[in-house]
């Protein structure tokens, strides 16, 4: 095999066989394959696309590229979940316990955030002595003690995907649906759960701006998880304002334990419930949608779901009283609520811009390696739909002084869009992809 | 600016501005762009295209890219002449000195062979003591003292050219129009004579397979000349069989020296005569096309083509005797005929496949840098359309030893097809493209 004709193949619109696509990502990952080369195939696979058999050998090659974690050998089954990455989505916070406090084990593995979209790792980290980064060891020890684990991703997982992901960071390729869906996939196929359920987002505040995105996205995944062998469903979700009512690392953990308490918003709590009821029928554990709805709900309402992340909160070395009592949980020097400045229905929005506003606070990062202040972020007091009058509560800004308030209002009322006429946000579940 | 940005923007078929064109190969030749983020873009490029305002934005920024030659300062006007590439393409060996005794300077530039086409400066150093690794200074004295000067490539001259070729090479991303035509067109700019005459082959030995990719080139050259003010012409020429009869570095020049005399084969010899013509008549030096064939006619019958030539080979250190005595050129030591295997009319001489023996016979470079024999090659006895009748001498390898010919003398007759029914070769001039 020689690169040069292989990226030729592919220029031409060709379909590359897997022993093909195996001999690229080894000879990628061993460095034999020069990242000018990879770069030029890449912009192929960005212009010229991957069918089905493609796409999922990559994903595979990928996956096989470095140590492969089995969770299935500790516990089965072992469900993971994964979202695109959202303005305020704190669902795996909230969905990882209710599940595991439900009997089905949860090993997840999880990133942090870069620009307008915040990183489970980051908020968790917000739990003072919370440790996210584990041994393979302690990983599945603590998967198997206590059904459930949260830990930052392992470097040694999939390593042929940081490499690539790092190319196509600078190289123009990254919106590409094979390309997404390999890089997601192979990190879940590393750590080797049976059952994986996908939460792609679109909207404004999403990756996928378009429903038809997030659709061919999720179709491509759920295709992968079948060819791979691992139960692979995906919900499309809207994201065309933040999730539930906490951008911001300490306050999205905060609202992840109402909600593991019954306290949160409609929104959100929603989301998560009916995503731990899928996670159920997904494996069979309950009968039918009606027996996994009462369990889920019997989990909040018994303290179970609290309790099972407290416990694994202790478990990874955080102070496990922050769960119980979430007052303790670091907390902004400055609070200072922003009122509407007319009467009238809210219309909009700007998941994008909330979020990079959120990020300015301090709350996320501008590149690699910044660090970020786990107190700041935006409450907002008011989601589409609502009706507020002049000099109602808008939103609450947490922050590290006045000034930064000052800097970023402006630009925070024009985040909200305005109308007499009542309107109705998007339902947040547009549709299920089942394999 | 941002590489980033201007890859996203070729990748999403945009046009690039001439300012980030000058911007990017600024910063690639400077090495603040790295090869990785340029293999992107030229893939990009590759796949989308470049329009003309984008290539000759692209010609000029490589051409600026380094030293200029600027010809035009030491002799007007000045022509240069060009070929895409063949197999048995001497051309140049006989317009160059044929024009400059027709009283119009040429100062030529020329490269090695690589794959099945030769090379003129490899052609030349068949010349015993011949030096083509001229300095600035020397190359304007020769061409000011003799109006002709030939060469090889300056890799002073449009260092971007051949950072970006080497690259090309290793990323699928050669066979470009816009690429193609603004790496040829930037090392003329940077040569920067008065006008240009490009040979642009089609064919089985060329490296444009079809007639339609060499016309889109030509006129993607000519384009380039205009927008640089260089007086550009192209001469879109068959290559379905080799040029000629010789094949090989010392054959060639003996068959060129042969043109310029007046006793060379008449398939090459017209074109020589019609491109010399097509010159004088660019440059204005002859009124109209009577008296430019008239002087040309003139220059080889008085002598004075190969006088030029003898006094060319002279001042840039070679033996003239070989001009004048072409029986002293190198010679290989076994000379075998092969004949016709049966009788009829040659209908086929792959010129690609000629051109692949002729190089294993010694005579071209699989890779860069490998050493040449200019002995060896091949004299065709017959070409397309003449009648053999078997036993006939049909082709005369010139070998290093019996073993080689003995290896490749099958996929020579293989190279031949026949037919009962009389058949007529392609014009050798297929069409002009004139600014």
């Amino acid at each position: 095999m020689h690169i040069i004709e292989l990226i030729r193949k592919k220029r031409d619109g060709g379909a590359l066989e897997a022993e093909e696509i195996d001999w690229i990502i080894e000879h990628y990952t061993s460095g034999s394959i020069p990242d000018y080369q990879m770069a030029a195939l890449l912009m192929s696979i960005y212009l010229k696309g991957m069918d089905a058999h493609e796409t999922s050998s990559l994903t595979l090659a990928m996956a096989r590229s470095g140590e492969q974690l089995d969770v299935w050998r500790v516990v089965t089954p072992v469900v993971d979940k994964h979202s695109t990455g959202g303005v305020g989505d704190k669902v795996t916070l909230v969905v990882g316990p209710l599940v595991a406090a439900c009997g089905v084990a949860v090993g997840k593995m999880t990133g942090r955030g870069l620009g307008h979209t915040g990183g489970t790792v980051d908020k968790l980290e917000s739990i003072a002595g919370f440790r996210t980064e584990l041994t393979r060891e302690e990983f599945l020890a603590i998967l198997q003690q206590h059904q459930l684990v949260l830990a930052g991703q392992s470097t040694e997982l999939a390593p042929a995907d940081g490499k690539i992901y790092a190319l196509r960071d600078v190289t123009g390729t990254i919106e590409s649906i094979p390309l997404i869906a390999a890089s997601i996939m192979s990190k879940k196929i590393a750590i080797g759960a049976s059952h994986l359920l996908l939460d792609v987002k679109f909207g404004s505040g999403a990756f996928m701006k378009t429903v038809e995105q997030a659709r061919a996205l999720a179709e491509a995944m759920v295709e992968i998880g079948r060819n791979a062998g691992m139960y692979t469903v995906a919900a499309i979700t809207a994201m065309e304002q933040p999730l539930g009512r906490a951008v911001g690392n300490a306050l999205e953990v905060a609202e992840a334990l109402a909600i593991l308490r019954g306290e949160g918003p409609a929104d959100v709590s929603e989301l998560c419930y009916h995503e731990a009821v899928e996670l159920l029928l997904m494996t069979g554990k309950v009968p039918n949608e009606a027996a996994a709805e009462k369990r889920v709900r019997q989990a909040i309402q018994s303290g179970e779901a609290v309790a099972k992340m407290a416990a694994v909160v202790a478990a990874q070395g955080g102070d496990a009283r922050m769960v119980e009592r979430p007052e303790l949980l670091p907390s902004a020097p400055i609070k200072q609520m922003i009122f509407a400045p007319e009467s009238g229905y809210i219309t909009h929005i700007d998941a994008e811009r909330i979020g990079l506003i959120s990020m300015e606070l301090g709350a996320g990062r501008f590149k690699k390696g910044d660090p970020i202040d786990h107190r700041t972020g935006l409450l907002l007091q008011a989601k589409i739909g609502d009706w507020l009058k002049v000099g109602d509560p808008l939103v609450e800004v947490h922050a590290r002084n006045t000034e930064e308030i000052a800097l970023l209002k402006e630009r925070l009322l024009h985040c909200y869009r305005w109308s007499e006429i009542p309107v109705v946000p998007l339902p947040l579940i547009h549709a299920i992809i089942r394999p």
